[in-house]
């Protein structure tokens, strides 16, 4: 029954760059505010900013032979994403996996377990976004499956969706919808843009957001 | 029901310096132990340290639109602090308000809830405690209230209080009690000069403090 | 039936600063995938690598009495491990202690509990790992024990046994055991070297550790 | 500096019994939805729905000292809130002092700590709420506050005010609100019953309440 | 954007009267080792062993105006299945809504979120599985899906899945896998009575699976 | 490496006995409160109150083999204890295994992960005090060791440790300490007798434990 599947489709790398460079919090509201994985998800070092195609792993507790696998189906620009089958925090990934990744062009490692050599991976510059930091070794007995759709950190992965990561987390994008989120991303950040000039000379988002009327009628009183 | 205050009294600028100054440890022990908020409020980036006058902001979960209402109440020298009426870990709070918040003279955030756009905040130099970092969006449909006394991580903060803040968490100080706690802070920094001199040259605690004869009376043996 | 044990053994300085160049991950397999204390044992900065002698503290919650008793056992070399008698956050240390243990050589402290003034400590540069950052200050008024056995963070730790830290968490080596893991974590590292530069050739795990068969065995299906 | 208030105010104990029967969801609605504390608040026995005046407590972490103290001021009709002035789950409560609160008239104890005698207390038929059950024992060493301000699980609690506890946690009504929230209550309680008879015959919510045109409106579609 | 999806394919109710007959750790195990929630998906009372096909509602945090629009869409024998769009405990659903369900034929509600009114709804036999118990209110002021894949508690649920739940929690069997899993389910409860009837007359599991040559092989000692 | 000890030392069965009608609170205290494991060890059914020898069990997260290896070491009289060496909540643990630790005397299981079949073992009577209720599976494919000292839920337990469990948690006894700690624990139950007697007729702990004068000697206070 475990299952690698070999060749998975990925998303147009012009549009993945681009979802990189708007970021997880624009990202996700510009995808209607889904996506988010749960804010335990937090990076090993901070101002990593990438986006890349979906390999996820199911793998057991304590248990990090699938990774092994799943590096054979790297190709560059990718991101591997693990969850195990139950919650764990054992390091199933550190510089030894990390140095054979980066070999294959990995962009960088989700996973919601524990992730160890902190101090290594960061000097190699390889970013990883984990549930814990734990040294604690895992075996390689038991098979999983690779690229097939998995739950990690409270949201569908299917593999070749686009993950986007930052300093505020994780967001997954579906490959389907990788343009259309760009799109609305960047139409975000440009309105972005003069708001943020108006808000830094003083105007009120009360006046600029037209609030102050719907308050009123919602019945806020100012004493 | 729901209130904004427009008028609060806030402490003597200088009181609030002198605070700032004499950090979190310093100032909680000098008003007797007490005014720490819970220790999962953490700093979004390391080296800040603040204090100023509390802006308080109850605020729905996932519903982030009072914080529009209150930054129009800020003046120079204040810190906005929001506790949402059930636990949430939503980002209510992300560059744009940080933009909005700093033009009016705001010196930091303090939230029992998440933030995002970490790296821009950053950047900016605005500081920010917080119960979690999410990029997951709000909404601005339902009403809370301004500058009204709320509990956030587990201290009553009342408006106009001095939150004081630093890489050891958060603190709150009664306005009417800023002054007497100044002067008990600076009076227990000096102390603690001396008394770091002599340690660095190699006394004990146990002899500078005096403390064998009672350790011995309350049965301690050494072997 | 509170005690001080005085004179605890040591292991060889040679053994320990061996241990600390390891690191703990390499040292946690070495002796065969134990003694890593949980993962909610955080550094408070990061980049600090020590190994050193344990010198046990157990104290009750909220009271930090006997870390003053335990720094006067510290010599040169040694490490500070504190477990509470029942979970707490307080923050038992600060810089004024650790003034005091740096004076008289200690490596760092590791404490299932809190600890504070951060900036200072990581202006010093004296590590901690510790469960919570917490200005909530402590009392002197009742007793623990000072190297006795003692269960910090699912740990047993023996006074005299070795503590290996670093940015991936603590490990407790026995102090019998120590030459032995030195050169196993020793004999570990060269063969690491070996794989990684294959790894990074982009030779595939799978290949070098001959994997594929047994997975196949195991029944795994590429499709 | 610690104190023990010995004269308070306390409600009408015809409100207080109102709010017991109204129960801990309909008094929390009928006074603005506010005054639950945190959802950690656990009963130790299913089936107490109870109502008292708040003696409160503030006491150290694993020291039960001041529950002793707090028993002196308990009148018939009174309930015991216990907060620690850091997280705590020793257990400071067991049957003796149970036997003790009861044979003052005691109606229970709401403590964000821990507690013990679980199985005599529930023969006893003496309500707890609780964070934790632990048999960790306490000592007696460091003095805390009897009936001043403070904050219990989120929750403000000032001595006197109604404490109201059921199987679904803690809420606490203002001493001078009591009255107020009890015929808000009463009279949800009563709009209930009739909404009740027409749900259970199989009317729908959205017809009863009138959701449908709101909606629409906020663009729902039915596919 | 917001849905509802009102015309749910449903499996055989012969099927999942057969799961709800078999349970959760039978059926986790029948289909592979998938689809149970997580662990802190609690029943609020004990012995309730349903199944059922799966209304799904994702709702913002503290707003339970969804749950009134997927009671319209329940048949005999569904169960509501409800995810909050981020982490939230609030009381989404009492003995009113509960009423209203069990007109309509519903056999329980998992909702990874809080719920109120424990007492009643244990008297009046509707189970419940949930993260929290809280009394604290909702909102009606933001839409939601209802009859879209959701993830709850870890685990993906669509429309029209099966929902087993007990005292062991709850798992998800995906509509067209069901009753391959319920033949699976069947053939595992038969082995089962024959392992439990030689169990009990003291024989080992070690010799009824043959276990002793593999553990030999793999290296145990006794000693 | 991995071990089973065959032979392993027990304690007295009368004073097992007595530690069991003592329970854990009692015996907490009577032995110097200490060996009280965490709190988040619950009971799955409430009312058990029973003391055994352990029999202790290493084993890896989400694998159960080393229970069917165990379970031939059971002698009428044990209780088993699993510490896996990684947190895990998998359900390692249900009617099956039972069945046979019952067939062999044992008296329960204390484990800090997971177990099912919650509903069959409080049928059965079997007592379990664990960390979590889960149904999740588990595997048979890597060793641990039996009756080696394990940490479990912070507590050090040696293999023929008596265990002393009840509602209030899990107690652990040293071995060789077990018949003084009875004493201890049976003379603090006769002294509690007339305690409760006089606590019952209203006296008051103050007096009754003469505390008055230290109370105020130490500040307090009253108002």
């Amino acid at each position: 029954m475990p299952v690698v599947v070999q060749n998975i489709a990925r998303a147009d790398p012009a549009v993945i760059e681009g979802l990189a460079a708007a970021g997880v919090a624009t990202v996700h509201e510009a995808q209607g505010r889904k996506g988010c994985m749960a804010s335990h998800m937090r990076p090993i070092w901070a101002g990593a900013q990438v986006a890349g195609s979906a390999i996820t792993i199911s793998a057991p507790p304590g248990d990090n032979w699938m990774l092994h696998v799943a590096i054979e189906q790297l190709r560059a620009g990718d991101i591997l994403v693990l969850a195990p089958t139950s919650p764990c925090n054992n390091g199933y990934f550190g510089d030894l996996l990390a140095t054979s990744a980066m070999a294959r062009g990995c962009r960088g490692l989700v996973i919601e377990a524990g992730v160890r050599d902190i101090r290594d991976l960061t000097k190699m510059g390889f970013p990883v976004w984990s549930k814990a930091v734990s040294a604690q070794g895992t075996v390689k007995e038991t098979l999983g499956d690779v690229n097939l759709p998995i739950v990690c950190a409270g949201q569908v992965v299917n593999p070749g969706d686009i993950i986007v990561a930052d300093d505020d987390g994780v967001c997954v994008v579906a490959r389907d919808e990788a343009a259309t989120v760009l799109a609305a991303a960047n139409k975000r950040l440009a309105a972005e843009e003069a708001k943020r000039a108006r808000l830094a000379a003083g105007e009120l988002g009360l006046d600029i957001y037209g609030m102050r009327g719907r308050l009123a009628e919602k019945g806020l009183k100012y004493v």
